[in-house]
């Protein structure tokens, strides 16, 4: 918690031999101190994915001189690629309705510097949370959403999240769908969570598809939105099991405990730069 | 391991007030000893499940009399219900194909009398078993199965699942769909493990649709075989975490061992008769 | 969670005949409807529990005449019992020291009812949450503990516990030792979380003891508070997996999701009457 | 499973800067093409691990060639480490006692190539798995182990290892003590399954201990074998749930479906050289 600044490296690129030599070689030429590294190797897609996080202090530059100079081998190896800064804190939007299990549970781990993050703002189609949310300091927004003005509404969203810089924005039981344009807008920055073990039981009250089914087990899946509605790229998914003793509510007081915490780990994971998408499909470096 | 011998209940009826009271009073008034007893009451569906085990020496007559006197009481509360002495073992034929995991688990556990059941033959379409299953001194019996000769086939199959005195047909990863005039010869006898997490992933190759999806957890379903392939009760379920390392290889191989353990514990569940049908559902009194 | 009035009987007694019809026997004749029950036998002690569920308006009379009327009963069976009224919300006292999670995540089951209880006070060693305790309309006591002040800070917080007529205490993180005296007044009403998998780790700094000796999952424990430090009856536990490249500090981070996990889920067991305590052991009807 | 031939460096040494780009600037130098690459940087004991897979007809020259060339780099980096070859399969011999499970399912997993490994003999203290490993085709040796004849027993034991050019050793539920010398002959190739969630429960009948304390969930670890007894460094475990109604018998059965796990997950990660040792702990690269 405590660590020292450091950045964070996070690459794709088609595969090939040298790879990891030509970008901890560029590191080690500088005396870069590599704390954490990951690779991964897509055979099927051939494709290859890299993380790596370096000790600021270690380097004679700082970021913006890093990036100038290591464009070169990025572009030699057509690398998909961003730097990113332990010491800038990722401004995360909390979109909520009137359940409060995900954003209580958000909020803890904000207030106790687990989740290092700002978070400029909080929107909700409903009051309930105001309170709670501005006694931490936290601005709320309201803004209702109706069959008539969604358009004016996610209009507004949009507004709010581009006024506060947000770079992550992250749907914590929101049970509105947005609209595509929203989706398309930012791609790789809108974070939901579904309370269901994807692809079982896509769209509406999934716990009582399951009831109606009989599984026994239940679960939750947190994935990057896109136009699709559930069908974006998996981050992170956990089950819990029930039996033929829980009722539909039981299941969804059940789905509570697994979808905070798939949230909270597949937003951790997002925020430390450990997703990297292809396709339709996540590489996640925990 | 080394139990008493003794009688297990299990029933199910309209749920109404009384119905513990009426059944154990008539155990009770003939100084039976229960060891263990579950209720529930599906207030959904408005009935009452209930199973019950009881020493068999505690009682002053033999099963058969104990059927013809709760005759009376089962029909008053418009029971289905069964009565199964565990003295007299179930017999179970065992029908694989080509793959080892489930047949070495059962028969380990058979071996060891953990599965306290008579195995009267393995039936398979290859001959690949048929030394591992003779040196345990249980018949075996190659039936291929070709495109031409699908009906013979199985009708040898139903014969030799007849002439053992068969009372459970476990699907070991048979690899071949029953024809419907089987599945329904034997309904709530024929114990399928299908490899995911049903309802995801029905038919074939389910861990290369789970590798396309790119879920995080793959897992293993153990059911009633009906004539809607896959839909059948679910008995069993388990998952176990991958990654975006997981190759649809080794997605193969991770699961074998969900397999096992999932059908292992629906079998069991099945032959201590802890699992009550009902509709396309099932209570399991574990 | 808008369930209809209910009593819930929780008893044992010696193991022998007829317990069941016995007791369900007298609630049938006064046309109780039992929505619930669970019973076990204890071979080995040779004991009996039980745990019963009857809809509080299908009886003719109240709570005390039940109680009343089933004393002979009780008194029969030599048996330890309870009933208790579902419209009589427990009332639990929360101790907390500095840190957030478990707390925040009790709050957030009470706001939303899904924790049906009266939570009179909290009570802290630490101003860090006042703001955030009466935000939600809850009294907030500061008894700083030192080494000089104990007998009397534990006295002001028995006096508050007292006062609030609290019956059910829960250390939630609480990072303080209760003196024997304070635990063996209220024998069964306090609950703590323990932040390892016990027997192992008991006393300080579990997660680093876990570290050093390299193990691959950590996890917490719910139990009963008696006057031996981590020994009580054990209520509820988890684990979660770790690997090498964890450090302390992680650890203590994935430990808090384990632990107001597993904090909650024995609370309710507790709430519910489902812990049934034997020696050091409990029975848990979930 | 038919994976292209390749090589293995399994290395650690003391942190500095430049380790990865030295050690794959070596392997890019040569047109080495790296599947899979882990590294570990623990920063608590100053060290740095590795684990990198090259394709062998990638590189220009053998293994012997290999090791020669790579020496000097790994003696300026202080490395302790190892080159394997995936084309020489290891020599694994198996030490059982009376019961299956373990024995079974390493089997199955040996028939199925899935373990791509040669058993140049199974030994046991009892004759019970004669016929069922010899059906296999595999050489079974009985040495009786009794109060008087222990050193010669465990002198016979070696002897065999030794001329079956062993170079792992599985403890399969063996069940008897191995003597401090021959622990120490092979340190980092004795595996031992131990019935419990260690370090709860050392020792024997750790299921009887579970069962008095009381827990919810029972484990078991795979650790290498050290002259301490149940005290090596750990590789894997895993838990499964268990409550109140589980008898010390049931608890042995649902122990052996969660140590016939761990024991071929832990040799699994062994046989890949993806474990390494540091002190008592272990660095696994999954």
């Amino acid at each position: 918690m405590h660590r020292e600044r450091f950045y964070t490296l996070a690459a794709s690129c088609p595969d090939r031999t040298g790879i990891i030599a030509r970008v901890t070689g560029f590191i080690a030429e500088h005396r870069g101190w590599i704390t954490e590294s990951s690779f991964h190797s897509d055979d099927i897609a051939g494709r290859y994915f890299m993380r790596i996080e370096v000790k600021a202090a270690s380097l004679p530059f700082m970021l913006s001189e890093f990036r100038d100079r290591f464009a070169p081998i990025a572009r030699e190896l057509q690398m998909d690629w961003k730097i990113t800064d332990s010491a800038v804190k990722k401004r995360v939007v909390i979109l909520v309705s009137k359940q409060e299990h995900c954003l209580y549970d958000l909020l803890a781990r904000w207030q106790a510097k687990e989740l290092d993050i700002e978070i400029p703002c909080v929107i909700s189609n409903h009051e309930t949370f105001r309170g709670f949310v501005e006694w931490h300091g936290i601005p709320f927004h309201h803004v209702p959403v109706t069959a008539e003005n969604k358009p004016q509404a996610f209009a507004e969203i949009r507004r709010l999240y581009e006024e506060s810089r947000g770079d992550t924005m992250v749907l914590a039981r929101y049970m509105q769908i947005l609209p595509p344009e929203l989706c398309e807008a930012y791609p790789g920055q809108i974070l939901n969570i579904h309370h269901s073990f994807l692809p079982s039981f896509v769209g509406a009250k999934p716990y009582h598809q399951a009831y109606q089914r009989g599984v026994k087990l239940i679960g939750a899946t947190c994935h990057y939105v896109t136009r699709d509605l559930d069908q974006g790229p998996i981050i992170e998914q956990d089950v819990i099991r029930i039996d033929h003793s829980d009722s539909p509510d039981d299941m969804v007081r059940y789905g509570k405990d697994i979808e905070k915490t798939v949230l909270a780990r597949g937003l951790r994971y997002h925020l430390e730069d450990r997703v990297l998408v292809h396709g339709n499909k996540t590489v996640v470096f925990r």
